[in-house]
């Protein structure tokens, strides 16, 4: 897959040797996530809003209501950047200075717009998946009005990077001699047991999806 | 503690009774994260960047390189926008409209500015204790070089709200009587045990903060 080429606006200036501008990393860390950070400007403010994505190829899905501030923003083709950051441990040197943190994160530039039919139908789907995978086949799908409530939008990728940090601390050379412990604590997000709805009907077992995450698979 | 009033810029919008202004609400959401995304835009471009965080009172301390783009951008005193998400569960409804996300959000709106001398080494403790609290004491503290190494940002928080979902899913009446599965799956972040850095001297104990973290005190 072809890079995204570097320019101003996506080229990662801190450390650049933790910037990555190819898709294969890009999408990999957008894929292991269902929420992302967008930011958008409305008169001059900024404002960062956490929302759930879904992508296909180089576009990025986003939902809500039809009478959300974000979307109606958005879909005035305004730039926007939406960020994914997974944190995947605590980096502990023996100097404060050098203390990091091990992660991955993915920052896309582009504009939005609404898309409606069989694109909107098959994002809502897209965005389900992400955040459940075959959850979609074992629930009522939305009806009529339910998807009149609903704005989707798609943000064409025009610009991207992703960051990435891995391993065990750098320290300064004369700091290896101290007596201080060293190391990573490594941090994920861990699905619990699933907790049933109170009004669930009797009878009914845990869904096959929620199995799958929870690691209860049959 | 005082509200932080409710204007055009911190209202919360889409499904207001999810929002909170209380300053409890919004500081126990920042108090339980250490990563945030900040937004910012240079030139009518947004940029939305994952950076550490620590909090004194009403100001939030973000640190970096005295040559990061944010930091630098962030000091010309524009406005930024901030905020922490911490999800706790996929909400997983009858219908594929009533899905959701539990979650707790702040979104902080300021202008940030540089600190100096006793300022600066005191918001620098107080990120790391956010990261990991009891390592400042156990480690290196930083020298001349590295203090002039590294900027020190103040956000001195001007408006804020925070929003919060929690509980089982909230089906149609009508839904109520499918034989689907509903319920909540509980998500949360976890340390893993402890990876020592490879070069760590012999018959050095694992750290007092990291057995803390780690569940693994004496």
């Amino acid at each position: 897959m072809e890079n995204f080429p570097k320019t101003d606006r996506n080229k990662v200036k801190r450390l650049p040797k933790r910037g990555h501008y190819d898709r294969e990393t890009i999408f990999s860390i957008l894929d292991a996530g269902f929420l992302c950070h967008v930011g958008f400007v409305v008169d001059g403010q900024p404002f960062v809003i956490p929302t759930a994505y879904g992508r296909d190829g180089d576009a990025i899905y986003l939902h809500g209501s039809s009478k959300s501030r974000m979307l109606n923003s958005l879909d005035q083709g305004i730039p926007v950047c939406l960020t994914v950051t997974h944190v995947d441990g605590l980096v502990l040197a023996r100097s404060a200075f050098h203390h990091s943190i091990n992660y991955r994160s993915a920052v896309i530039f582009g504009t939005a717009h609404e898309v409606k039919g069989e694109e909107k139908e098959r994002a809502l789907f897209l965005i389900s998946e992400n955040i459940l995978k075959g959850r979609w086949d074992e629930v009522r799908g939305p009806n009529e009005k339910e998807m009149k409530a609903t704005s989707v939008l798609r943000l064409d990728i025009e610009s991207a990077s992703a960051k990435v940090r891995t391993g065990p601390p750098g320290d300064d050379e004369e700091d290896y001699a101290l007596p201080i412990w060293a190391g990573v604590v490594p941090l994920s997000q861990v699905a619990g047991a699933p907790v049933a709805d109170p009004l669930l009907r009797e009878g009914i077992p845990v869904a096959g999806s929620v199995k799958k995450l929870t690691g209860q698979e049959d």
